[in-house]
């Protein structure tokens, strides 16, 4: 039998964003989770064997500009809206041999980050400031035109190969080369190539991956090849669970970082309380940046919560990246984010 | 529970509009109703509280290029497609205390301007013709990043409260001004406070909406403030209906107008026949526009109708739009807008 | 009743593409079919007439960047995403008159095209190389803001009747002029009529199309008028199937064409065999292109399959568009196209 599932998440609240000394409020989505809908599929074909997929759709819950797209300020690119499929994007074959998707999956290293620490990818997890997924500028969670495969689980191990052939054009440094396909990867399209290992099993769970950047002759060609090891770490106690999260960035010349941090969640019924302390040092730039998140999620029935989130990283290395364009203010290092909200699924 | 709720309208038909002196026939939508889909949920927390979505596309039922975005005509912005969360997209709780909803919310001028007149926001309605729901260029029936308060119901009467957050940047004469977040609000995004009322009891229906809109300091800083009023009443004497709307507009210096509308339905079985007339007063410009309209629905079952629509707007304030970038003729000021097409709900 | 559904079906693969000399590999979808999401409904109106509508919508099941719309190399215009309603959109009546739909209703050459062969409009298929569809850039499989009317089926014929009407603006020579509207129909929106004539009964399959592209005064006007006829024929033998597709395309002065080509499937248990030959001559070029494609599905059930798919066009006409941007190699003119992937329906 084959069988549509369709399901989501709707997030969105009050807002305060305090960027190096300018502070804006709204209301803003996704300050504990990222607002999507997937329509998602499994047929069992026999025989151990099954087909699956997931298309996700991450929408703006607050904004109908950000989902139609908008043309920019004067000067600027056209800015991209939340199209359908726009999320993790997959279709495969699974069985006793393991499982095969192709798509745009997601790289087990946001695997790796979810098993690190409690906040997810949201505010107070410190991803794409303290933290990254790959070394592109958006830092994204999944590559185009990617292969992933996840052996079976063998006491509670699962190893995960992930492949994203390289399209190179501008970078080559012949003029007419037109060694790519926008088809089978974007113009000047890097290579990923990544190593996941996950091991589950009673109170512990532990995930490692190790993600290589292939940047060589892609776009202008200055860019460094970049390797992302991330171990994630977490131990349930009950009502506590302890989280640990180590993550090097190695990019020649450019980046040559190691963040750790510590984090816990404690659950008093149905209140979670979360918090999180960590530090990223940088070779390079010889500078370091330090995160103290907090949050509370008060959960109104198993798909519904109120939450309040709060997060500050002193961004010395300039990682944190700016939410929305804000312009900060010169000498000031901070960046604070604050959230009330709600959250549901569906 | 939570429930994955599914709805929508197609609306499709034969069109003609002549916009003054220019004639062009072609199939088109939306003639009696807004083609949309809808993503809805709610469930029970217990206690009377209940937490709840909407996600609305509105996409075109007659134009692939129109659901893409395509590249407008050369030098033209590119334009933006119909894409996923385009309509009113909203998530809150409701309970004892009324509803809270956070999101791109419908403005309870919407819902007063519903109550004024019988048909909708298409053609025959006059909407961003004759009347407008805000002062922005595209008349909105909603802001972006806001953040609506209904009460409860009290003996047919709730009230509604609703805020947008101001967003600045261009305006404000300071060059490095980054006080604004496109992530709490659109780049030089106006503000907007807007208080509702509303009852419905019996036979009577009625609603008020006094919505401000404050653009100081945004944008290039020129447009002034605007305080949109609007009174819809219908009556229901069983086979007929009459309604009567009623707006002002005060926008310092640019417009302070006065519609009044008289309209009114009557059912012969499964035919619905509908008609306004109306007229706008704008002082600063010291002219007047004029609207007659006509429509007739036949029900084919409570899903499914075929319908006609008519209207004519003598348009001398310039304020009815070129649908669709018409060019008119000198002199001429009459815009025509005739349809005979089938609207399905699902 | 009305109820919605939703179908669709996911295609991803290995692919390798060898543009004129020029090879790229790559994970890609659609080797096999369009990857697709179709929201659908049926009303039951009594007395045989039903209200039905379609809403399809394309993505891409590998690329991210696809389905979003990106900003294209610097100097090209922005590409357009995979928005919610970019495939057949339609809703209409049928009954004992026929049916009639509006919107952007696919042709019914498209299906005489999948009557003339087996390989879809995907790898192996030689559409937008060897055959098309309508003579614009895209070949597109529909018009904007059209109707179609399809007959009821007499002793196993239809008859089907096609109208999107000419939007013309820039060509016109008139500098003011404004006889075109994008609501009704985008900018220099070309006409298009359409005949087709369908049969099927018992082992036989047949038909035939004739459309006709009014270019006249549409754009830059120098585009000619197009006509494309297709003819499709197939003939189940029960474990075998033959098909015969030929087409003619004129367009005065820049496209004579001829098409023959023969295909045929053969299926073993889960197995399914195809292969095609065919050529394509220009009397205005006064040259000749050659295919042979092959294809194999194994299905897994009915819902499931993987495939390999191959095909070898000798492009001497140079009608074999570039697939994603690749430069070929001067005196090269063969496209070949190979595939291996997965293919789920749901």
């Amino acid at each position: 039998q084959s069988s549509l599932q369709i399901d989501g998440i709707l997030d969105a609240g009050v807002q305060r964003i305090d960027y190096k000394g300018t502070t804006v409020t709204g209301i803003g989505g996704n300050g504990s989770s990222t607002s999507q809908i997937n329509f998602r599929g499994t047929e069992d074909l026999g025989g151990g064997l099954s087909a699956r997929f997931r298309v996700e759709t991450d929408w703006n819950v607050v904004s109908n500009k950000a989902n139609t797209g908008t043309t920019a300020a004067s000067g600027a690119a056209p800015v991209t809206g939340s199209t359908f499929g726009n999320g993790e994007i997959r279709v495969g074959v699974a069985g006793a041999f393991g499982a095969l998707d192709l798509g745009s999956v997601n790289y087990n290293t946001l695997g790796t980050y979810g098993v690190g620490q409690p906040f997810g990818t949201a505010i107070g997890s410190g991803f794409r400031a303290v933290a990254i997924n790959d070394a592109a500028s958006t830092s994204s969670v999944r590559a185009e035109n990617a292969l992933k495969y996840v052996s079976p689980n063998f006491s509670g191990v699962t190893v995960s190969l992930y492949k994203s052939f390289k399209q190179t054009k501008a970078g080559t440094g012949v003029a007419a080369d037109g060694n790519y396909s926008s088809t089978l990867g974007a113009y000047d399209q890097y290579g990923v190539q990544e190593l996941g290992l996950n091991y589950a099993g009673g109170p512990l769970a532990a995930s490692f991956s190790t993600l290589k950047q292939d940047n060589e002759e892609v776009g202008a060609g200055t860019a460094p090849d970049y390797t992302v090891n991330t171990l994630g770490v977490n131990y349930n106690f009950g009502t506590a669970k302890a989280f640990f999260l180590y993550q090097t960035v190695k990019g020649e010349g450019v980046r040559e970082s190691k963040l750790m941090t510590l984090s816990g969640t404690y659950t008093l019924g149905a209140t979670v309380l979360m918090a999180q302390v960590g530090s990223l040092n940088d070779d390079v730039q010889d500078k370091k940046d330090k995160m103290i998140s907090f949050g509370a999620d008060y959960n109104l029935s198993k798909r519904s919560a109120v939450y309040v989130r709060y997060e500050s990283i002193d961004d010395k290395l300039n990682y944190a990246k700016n939410p929305g364009s804000i312009a900060g203010t010169a000498g000031e290092t901070t960046r604070t984010r604050t959230a009330i909200g709600v959250r549901h699924s569906f």
